[in-house]
């Protein structure tokens, strides 16, 4: 039994993570907490792994406490940059067996989506990112069609690959979509939906589409648990749900 | 027998018109004309219903000689404004039993998803517009998203809906798509497509999704041979085929 | 402010009517109901419509006390036969006031779907019905699905097309999907999937699908809002919530 | 310049190779055999490459001519069994230096979509395999569906997992489609439509989708080309395209 700490247990998210480590048949639910509550319980309780779905302002405190005490941790708190990226390893260096995931999305099939994306991208002409998202959406595009086009992007430029051609003369303002590094992503928001996207491909006859659709937020409770069971044997800094994922 | 004159038959379109024509067995190809040829052929050849793919600077001779002569015309040149269906209109009165039918779109599927997002349009809270085409198109939106976005948006009017809700803060330009009266259309252009659309609706907890695909140019050919049968028993000016459906 | 009870209160469905009809600006709930309540606290709460999601054993003594009491009535229960239909229409007919509406589906797409279904049917060479929904699901076809193909079915007769050509020589049992009155249709059973259902009409050089997402049960809700609304002046038996939209 | 020779170049396929390898600016067409043709001209044309789409009565002497005389071949004529395969190793082992290919499906997309299933497979508790070809076609499903099923099928039992769950206990006969390897696949025929296909994995929450849709028998040219490029590398027997892409 795998026992697990859960720091930000009362939240949307934290709550999800609890229950479906409560149900999971491999590990055991030893510590709940929330902002305001003392650390060190997660030491008293025996924690193998935490999982962190907190704030920005507090993760990092958090992740020093954990690598310190030899704790894993699988982290879904955003608000991560290369500085902190840095910090994190200095910590994990002095702490050679300990892991710490960082994971933008933890829905395994965005992850997927994303990884055949990027394998795919060498062999079309064109490429387009699709997300549609409900309409109380702050942000357009997703951080997930931001990421999934930076991919492409990428791959094309390795493959010699430029923009993609466009016979486009005459366009009305935004028709086009956004251009996320050259790849075109258009976002779509509708009363009713979830989280859902699509990456498109087409060459010479054919198109091939990678649709992913988040219908549930327990969608990303499967990627946790995988998260929680692997981090315990990749020792450093993993950044990606996906290099735990035998793609 | 309907008998059928084709002008532009030398064309892309028109000569699959011909060939629809010779196929259909209620209707003969008597006549085949194009830039050069000389309209009297038509009256010559008895043809009783005229179809016309040629340019816009050479259909309103081609209509004013056929009213004149007797002959219905199913058109589906582009080019008409205002003040050209004001001139049919004037001339279409003194041959009260001759009938022209101008349509945008002979694709059934298209007129039909086109009359469908109208029926739908004032049911819910949102509704956005993705067309996707072949990258060698010069335009974007297409015409078939515009006129569509524009259908919905009277119908939202009517229904006293204004612009869809939307909490999006923060935009990279261009992600939100065009607004074609109010409407976001997202323009797609990827190798290997031909010409598709999709009218999305989303209401409470539920989405409507209507998309046409075409995948060949013979699909505008049972709207055309429909055209020349209905035209014949519409006198005066039709725009739509829609208008010979029974929706 | 139209006075609404609620009868199966309790239940899944009917606690959600609840909640949709305190939120709604022009009803007021006046009425809740379950197993073991006593019926006459509709007529003492001065309730002008009632909503029925309670069970086929206990609809009908329902429907006959609230027509009995010139309480008009929207009824989601299922379990309705032409004997019901015919006794409902007996009752009604002694109060000439009262409106019953009968809904085998209170979500607007599904409703929409079936009616540019029935509308497009006569249009096309080709038609079948894909469902998709969690693989909790006991029966396929799903009730919809079934009902969607009969109606397709019916215009195809009345339009003079038979059941669609099908070159199939060769078949591995089922591939073909199951045959509702010569229409086939496809049943897909997924984890993680809620209701939906497409759509799919093919001709020449094009195809035209008609998809309904159905992700939360609240999508039934504006259903039956429009449902209450619209029965108070609808006086007799109305089938099918497409009765009361302007298809 | 790569020297390719192409047999069957008189055939629907063929001719569309001939075309393709001309417009190849790294390969010269230097032969182009039918049936009839004697296959020495091969030989005194120099060719280094040859591409075979003949028929299974003929592939196998092709082949072996080829192979004896240092001649690579990237081969699309189908009806290889394990018998054949025996032969052709037994002759490519006296040739070391030679390479042939043997690929059921040339279309990248559809060896892409074939791979990444594999790759998602034992991630998800269910899938399932839509196929969408023209309604002329003979057998269902297609062969690229049940090779799809049958791949998803041996990864899922790889990983644990049998046949997904699935609550059905009232199925109208072929409702829930055919069984390949207890993976149920649907098979749709429209008229309009080409080829397509949908593998859909279905988890807590979420589903992906993969399609590949192919529009026009052009889509398996830059499979050919690639096929042509590398066989030469590669010597020996190698089955499938997907073993030429770096996935």
């Amino acid at each position: 039994m795998i026992r697990v700490g859960v720091l930000g247990a009362e939240g949307r998210m934290g709550s999800e993570v609890c229950a479906a480590v409560t149900d999971a048949d491999d590990m055991e639910l030893v510590a709940e907490l929330d902002a305001g509550d003392s650390l060190p319980a997660l030491t008293e309780a025996g924690a193998e792994v935490v999982v962190d779905f907190t704030h920005p302002d507090a993760v990092m405190d958090n992740l020093r406490f954990c690598v310190e005490n030899g704790i894993h941790v699988a982290v879904g708190t955003s608000g991560f940059t290369e500085e902190r990226h840095q910090a994190l390893r200095e910590w994990l260096a002095a702490k050679p067996d300990v892991g710490v995931l960082l994971a933008p999305n933890f829905a395994l099939g965005a992850v997927l989506m994303m990884r055949f994306a990027e394998l795919a991208a060498r062999y079309y002409e064109t490429a387009e990112v699709i997300e549609l998202h409900h309409n109380r959406k702050a942000d357009a595009p997703s951080g997930t069609a931001t990421h999934t086009a930076r991919a492409i992007s990428a791959v094309r430029k390795d493959a010699g690959l430029g923009a993609a051609p466009d016979a486009t003369t005459s366009e009305l303002d935004g028709a086009r979509g956004a251009r996320v590094d050259d790849v075109p992503v258009h976002s779509v928001r509708l009363a009713g939906l979830v989280a859902h996207q699509e990456v498109l491909f087409g060459g010479q006859g054919e198109t091939l589409t990678i649709r992913h659709d988040s219908l549930h937020r327990s969608s990303f409770m499967p990627g946790v648990l995988l998260g929680v069971r692997q981090v315990r044997t990749h020792p450093g800094l993993t950044i990606g749900l996906d290099q735990f994922l035998d793609l």
